[in-house]
């Protein structure tokens, strides 16, 4: 390996794990040193990169010696159980949990949108929600134009969004269906197969789910809009992979179709799929792999006078988690 | 069969065809007769009702000599052309295509909101879109009370909506999913399995498709509100039968939440499934083959100081079609 950062991946046998080892590759990241870490369980796997095969280590306090670089994507709780100790061994950590990202002195980044927020950490930055992150691709170039007030959305989450695990179930529950066999839910609460589940993360006491009202407190933090609203629905469907967002926003100023279309084209990370005549839009087929979200649907809203309506699509595992983290690590 | 009405179905092989057949046995609907009706390729096909094996016959402009209601569900084009022979020979049409919906003498009718439209027609009484019932089923006891203005919906429509070929092409990718062979799309311009298809009937001039529309202009007719603005994204989900519908409404008076839940749960046809604690809301599979529509997810909306958000799913097939077409034929 070149000289470099010396980076960690914890949870690097996870659905998004994997994926920032190939993000790390394809982007040729600087590397001196790249450590894999994983429960007990995974401990002793191998893993290819670059063409090296790399062993897999048991996470534990001590594992971030030496290291600059630690990118978390394990759950919340190994993040507050060992975040403190990478920060503490000196590297900065970039956390793909939900963890610290409304903590205080936590940046939380989305490169296109706010990289000049990555320098103020203290040694955590976070990497957003999912969902948040693909809805404010499609927006921000708007939200810079005329200032995004409010935002009306549903989600159609893939179930790579739960990990391994969600992926797992939902193949087998896909066999189950097809072979006219009983079907098991083990990881979410009911079959996800030929279903669509509305409830993502448990609901809080406004009667939202916590994945639900990321939008809102995320993008404030993330657009530096205190007084953003919004107003989410959060829905497992049965995709394998990419997120999908139906989003309805109000602006300060009046939008126009045309320069939306314009502005969107122009954006890093986002490409416009709105094809009216051949009825070309963006699914999670097409985004599939891809680093950049597809922005389709884009029309004058007809509720908000001066809103638009659009469909976005991103890559939940790349965009909305391992090549966002991987890009703010590029930032340090 | 005992006294009552003489009745013919045109598209008796179709997905709700058939459902319409089941609607009239589990209602134990008036019948003197009953005609079934398809296209040529389907003349002599046997289907049982009540026990009793009835044949299909081609439908052609003499099918429906003493016919006194005729239940259309085989697409538009069918309607234009036979409606008017139906109407000629004296029977009530009941159309569930869209053909008829929006013209003016031609009530537009969801039993258990505007039944009193119902006498006002001249031969024809069209069925309204699936979606739309389905939404409105849920608004409708909470439009009484406050007086819907606005609603910015996000559908997730099951195949069934498009047929039997569609419930079919579903079933044919999962195989092929599963087997990990090449995926055919026929019915649908894009692979269904495993995706999100945000194009439901061709856009239209103003960027929404025409199944985005009908919920504005259909639900200003059927809830006598000329005003009634609704921003609509109508996408098909890959699940075989239920549609769900992610509704905000915007009111003109301040609604509650114990009210509307209250309201909900006394209004006919719908029924309320909320358990926030044991996170239990409704889905497709839960919706399957029953009447009612099922609503959730039931909050004070994020955005809209005056506004509600809810989840609603209705079995497309049946009260989305069938079910409301026979409900009408009973109101004759």
């Amino acid at each position: 390996m070149s000289a470099g950062k010396h980076v960690a991946i914890a949870g690097a046998t996870g659905a998004v794990g994997v994926e920032m080892l190939q993000c790390l590759e394809e982007r040729n990241f600087p590397l001196a040193s790249l450590k894999l870490l994983a429960s007990a369980r995974s401990k002793g796997k191998k893993m290819t990169f670059r063409g090296e095969e790399l062993t897999v280590e048991e996470l534990t306090p001590d594992s971030f010696k030496g290291v600059d670089i630690a990118l978390f994507s394990a759950g919340s709780g190994i993040s507050r159980e060992f975040g403190p100790h990478a920060v503490r061994a000196g590297a900065v950590v970039v956390d793909n949990s939900s963890a610290f990202r409304m903590e205080a002195g936590v940046p939380l980044v989305v490169p296109e949108i706010n990289p000049e927020d990555a320098p103020g950490h203290q040694g955590i930055i976070a990497n957003p929600n999912c969902t948040t992150i693909v809805a404010l691709m499609a927006l921000y170039s708007l939200h810079r134009a005329w200032t995004v007030r409010s935002i009306v959305a549903s989600s159609y989450q893939a179930v790579s969004g739960t990990g391994q695990a969600g992926i797992e179930e939902l193949a087998a529950q896909n066999r189950a269906l097809v072979a006219g066999e009983p079907i098991v839910a083990k990881v979410y609460s009911r079959q996800i197969a030929s279903n669509c589940l509305p409830e993502i993360g448990g609901v809080v006491a406004n009667g939202y789910t916590s994945e639900e009202m990321k939008m809102q407190n995320e993008g404030r933090k993330i657009l530096h809009q205190p007084d953003l609203k919004a107003s989410v629905t959060c829905v497992r469907v049965p995709v394998f992979r990419s997120h999908s967002v139906s989003v309805t926003a109000d602006f300060e100023r009046k939008p126009s179709v045309e320069e939306a279309r314009r502005l969107i084209g122009a954006a890093a990370g986002v490409q416009v799929m709105d094809e009216r005549e051949a009825n070309r839009f963006p699914t999670p087929l097409d985004c599939t792999g891809k680093d950049d979200c597809l922005v389709g649907r884009i029309r004058e809203d007809l509720v908000f006078p001066q809103g638009l309506s659009l469909w976005v699509v991103g890559d939940q595992v790349r965009k909305g988690a391992a090549l966002n983290a991987v890009q703010i690590a590029e930032l340090l």
